[in-house]
This record gives C-alpha cells, structure tokens and sequence, in this order.
C-alpha cells in the first residue's frame, strides 16, 4: 500500500463568520470520529498534518492560531482535536492547503503517496485541497463522515464531486485501510 | 468596471472519454449561447482565452490540438466556437486553467481582473479553474447557462459550490455586463 | 513611488552548516547596516517581512525558529536584527522565499510592488528570491551592502547577476528611496 | 542511475534583443556540442525537451515560434539544432522553465529524477531553470561547455554559483554518463 498521510483540514477554527454557527452544530458530531481516525493514523505511523486557515495571522505562528481559537466559539471542536507535539503544523493563507504553502514538499519528504483528507468545510476547503492533491497525482481518500458542512446539502454536493470528478476513495473512516 | 476577460474551457475537446457522449449532448444546446457571449465579448473589446486540455500532447501545440478535435466526436460543438485568430490559446495539463499553465502571467499582463468562466465539464475544469482564480483574487462570473456538464445533477452541484464558496456572479450570459 | 516592502532573508540562522562560519564573519559587519535600512523602512511605514529557512521545523512556528537560532552560534547577528511584534514572518523551506510560501500573497495583500531584499546568502537565498520577485513583476531593489555570502569572490558574481540579469537596482543602502 | 532528460533552454532564438548579437557570437561555437550530446541523449532513449520563450506569442504554438526563429539573425543557431517530431517542446513565459509551465508534470509523468539542463543564457535562464529544478529535488547536471551567456565573465559567473549553490554536476558533455 502506498505510504499514507492523515491532512485535517481548518480544525482550530474559531467558527466566527457567517454561517460558522451552523458549522460549529455539524462538526460537533464529526469530531469524535475524526479523532478516533487521527489515533489509528498515529497508532500507523502515519504522518498527521494540521493544514489550517491563517485566521488574518501572517507570522506563521503556530501557537498563536492555536491560542486565539481555543478562546473562541470554535472551543467544542477545537479542544477535543487539538494538536499534539509530534503533529505537523502548516497554515494555509487560502482555500486549498497546496497554495502559498510548504505542504506538497513536506508530503514529498515524507514519501507520501495517498493523502486521507478530513475536516471542514466539505464544500470550500477539503474539495479544494482534494482537487490539488488530485492534479499533483496523489491518490486521494474523503472519507465522508469525516468533513462536515454548514448544511447537509452543501456536504453532499461535495462529496458527489470528490467521488466522481476526483474518483476520490469516500468509504467511511471505519472502513479505510491506512497501513500496510 | 474591472477590466475583465472571457475563458473558454475545453471547447476544443474529442469528447472521446467515458462520458463523453453525455457531455455532448449537454453542451450542443449551449454552444450558441457561448458563442453570442463571445462575439459580445469581442465587441467589447475584451480578450478572449481559450484554455483547453492537451489530450496528452506534450508540444504546446495549438494548431494540432484544435485539428485533432475537428477531426472527432466532439466536432459539432467545435466547429461552431473554434478559435479566431486574435483570440488567446492555452494549454492546460490538468484540471485547473492556472495549474501549470501561463494563465495568470497572460492575465497580469493584460491588466485583467475579472474572469468569464465557461465551457465544460462544470463540475470539473469549470469549478476548479473558478477557484483557482478565486484564490489569486480575480472577480469570478461564471455564467449559469454557459457551462455544461454530463449530468444536470453535476451541473447543478457544482454550479451551487461556484456561488456559494466561492462568491461568483451566476448569473444568465445575457444579464452579464461585460464593458464599461 | 510604488509601494515598498523589505525582505530580510535567512537573518534568523544559526549559521551552523559547512560554511557556516565564513557566512558569519562576512554577516557580522553588515547587520548594522541592515538593522538601519530596517529601521527607516519602519520610519516610513513599510512592512517588514523576514522570510526564512524553517531549518527542518515543519511546524510553521516562528518562536521555535527564533528561539533556536537565538541560542546558537548565528547569536551575534540574530540578537541586533530579531524581529519586532509588527514585523511579518514567513517561513520558507527552500531557497526562494516564492517557493512553497505565503509570500506572494501577503505582499499583494499589502499593495506591495517593490521589494527591497536584504540578507543572507546573497548568492543562494537573496538571488534566487529576487528572481522570482522579478518574474512575477515586482521592482526589485538589492543593495549590494545590506548582504552576504560565504566570500567575497560569490557575493561579487551573484550582485554581477542581480544586476544585469534581473535588472536590479543594487544601490547601497543610504541612497535607496523608501518612502514617498 | 536516476532516469533522465535533457532539457533544452531558448535555442529557438532570434537573437533579436540588446546583447543578442554577442549571445550569438557565443552560442555559434558551442551548438555543435549541443547537438552532439543531444544525439547522444536521443540514441540512450532520454526524453528531450525543449523549453522555449514564448517570444510574446500567447498562443502555445510551437510552430509559429519555431518558424520566427528560423527566419531571424538567430538562424546559424537555430538550424542546426532545430526540434525534431518526437522531441517535447513546452513554451514558458518567464526565465525559469518551471514558472508557468508545464514542465514539472510532464517531467514527472516521464518519472524523470535528474535533468541535463542545457543552452542559453547561462546565467539567466539556464541558471534559473537549474535553481527551480533543484527546489523541486531533482538532481542536476549543467555540463559547462554546453551553455553560453553574453560574455564568458557572465557565464562564469552563473556556473559559479550552478556549482556551488545548487550542487550541480557542471563536468563537460562528453564526460556525462546519461543512460544506465
């Protein structure tokens, strides 16, 4: 199998824009999931990378995006998928995590061949990152009931587009292969 | 108004894939549309970029591009909007117009900075491109009944995703201001 | 005048690499200098952005950066020029400070059109980040006291280059305008 | 050994430009080598591509491009070494033949690890083309008497720092080893 990484995409998030409210109510039920496939990932060896919005930061510091959405609404999400010392960290400045960042040479680094992509939202910034990951010939995994959406429709667009213009793995978390 | 410019997505095109039929059909009807907004487009004065797939050919070669899809399945929708000689023509390799491609160079150069997206498939090169010009800070258009995909289900998706996340103009061609 | 920004290159180091030492002495002279240029572009409200090497850090986290390279052997040019909360800091995991960063999009962001870039090693990091200012169309300014290389003789050939192949204005720093 | 290609940058040239005549002075005596090596290269099986100005032709037409040069000063050059129909030939907007092409993809889908990077000038274009591959983690050799620039200090210059910055194999063509 090809050497696999865990990309979580905007989960310190501080769900303060419009709509963040409803993404706060449907990332609620995700997060336990998400956790639990960050811990088969880690239990794997698997490389796990935070690819998080830059929030309006621009010194590329970690810990002050980590501290400011940790105080924020995004609180119920954030403090249960904080990161961990030995996770990788890379803030993004725009949708896809591929742009205006070090996140393709890092994968390349670490042999990475297949990316399992998670987080929110489905419809902006996982299907964007999906697509870059697609065009620079990652084989790519979304598995959908671990992204979430500021409504359901919204998420089902998505995934309808990651499965079939991406020809995206979506099985869920529970069903995915990650080691060898 | 923003100096703007027309992108015309795979119209050259065989439409020899799995699918393609489908895509056909879906587009035959749309193709005069397109071709209004072009002329209209020209009169206005704005340039018009095609950005076509290179089919797998690897010489940055216009003329056989378009010869070769002349000379295919995809042949009445290609006859009607093949390029003029005034208009722009880039090669894309994958999914997105901006990926690998001297699009946004072309683009700074001609002061643009506002996008037409159209063509096909919607709910693949059409959004992706939209993004990718999204993230680099263009205004997006992207006319609902100038883009075509294999579904109208597709269309439909993507179509939401391209006004929702990313903030585009969707309106019909016919309501779009082009000039000053 | 077109509005400005300074880049200073790699100034975070620890200078801990083949070479390393030569890098350091011909540093320890110039980084009065800098801080000075640094100064008065603070003087006139242009930003400051230091763009530097992530030394394997893959955490995107400048306090790690800064505090490492503070407690090495690079302290003598680290302590006179370590950046200031209003300063911006980008880290960059290859030789351009383009390459695999946010920096483009923070300098649009900022209305920047011309970079001065000041730094260290002027024939790796300073002239490969000055090409790719140039490519995408900024004015760029070097001047030719404000950095450094591990000798004179590389120094001489990349300023040689920077001046005649990028088209720069490579001025000392005194009689380089800032402000309007 | 690492799969490879040989690169071929502007040798489609018309020479028309400030200096182009001392270029052209330059590149007389070296062509001969050039072909040689790409002869050679051809007859291991190596993918040879050309990667060429665009001249200001925004058309991606390799044709046009070529048939301009062939008719301008840059003609001795040109026709000696002029593409042949299995070559590849990718057009680039700017000095490094990686910003706004193609180049990285076709290279990977060829599975190239190392390239030969060849032609003019040494130390814009073939310089800046060497320093974008070495970021992108391929191995490179730039065989010194097979590239030119306007004057020998010049490319004296660029190799240089080709050498010492980017850890390229400079040795002369026929020292090379190309297949296995």
């Amino acid at each position: 199998m090809k050497k696999s990484a865990l990309l979580l995409i905007d989960m310190m998030n501080h769900m303060e824009f419009e709509g963040g409210e409803d993404l706060l109510k449907n990332t609620i039920p995700m997060v336990d999931r998400l956790k639990k496939l960050k811990d088969r990932a880690k239990g794997e060896g698997l490389p796990v990378i935070y690819v998080n919005d830059n929030f309006d930061h621009w010194q590329d510091n970690t810990d002050a995006v980590i501290e400011e959405c940790m105080n924020s609404k995004g609180k119920p999400v954030v403090e249960k998928i904080v990161p961990e010392d030995d996770d990788y960290f890379i803030i993004k400045p725009k949708h896809s995590g591929f742009y205006g960042t070090q996140l393709d040479i890092l994968l390349k680094q670490l042999d990475v061949e297949r990316v399992i992509i998670a987080g929110v939202a489905t419809d902006i910034c996982v299907l964007f990152t999906a697509n870059d990951a697609h065009m620079r010939e990652y084989e790519i995994c979304v598995p959908e009931d671990c992204s979430a959406a500021e409504s359901q429709e919204a998420h089902d667009s998505a995934m309808r587009i990651i499965k079939q213009s991406l020809n995206a793995d979506i099985q869920p978390a529970e069903k995915l292969a990650l080691g060898e």
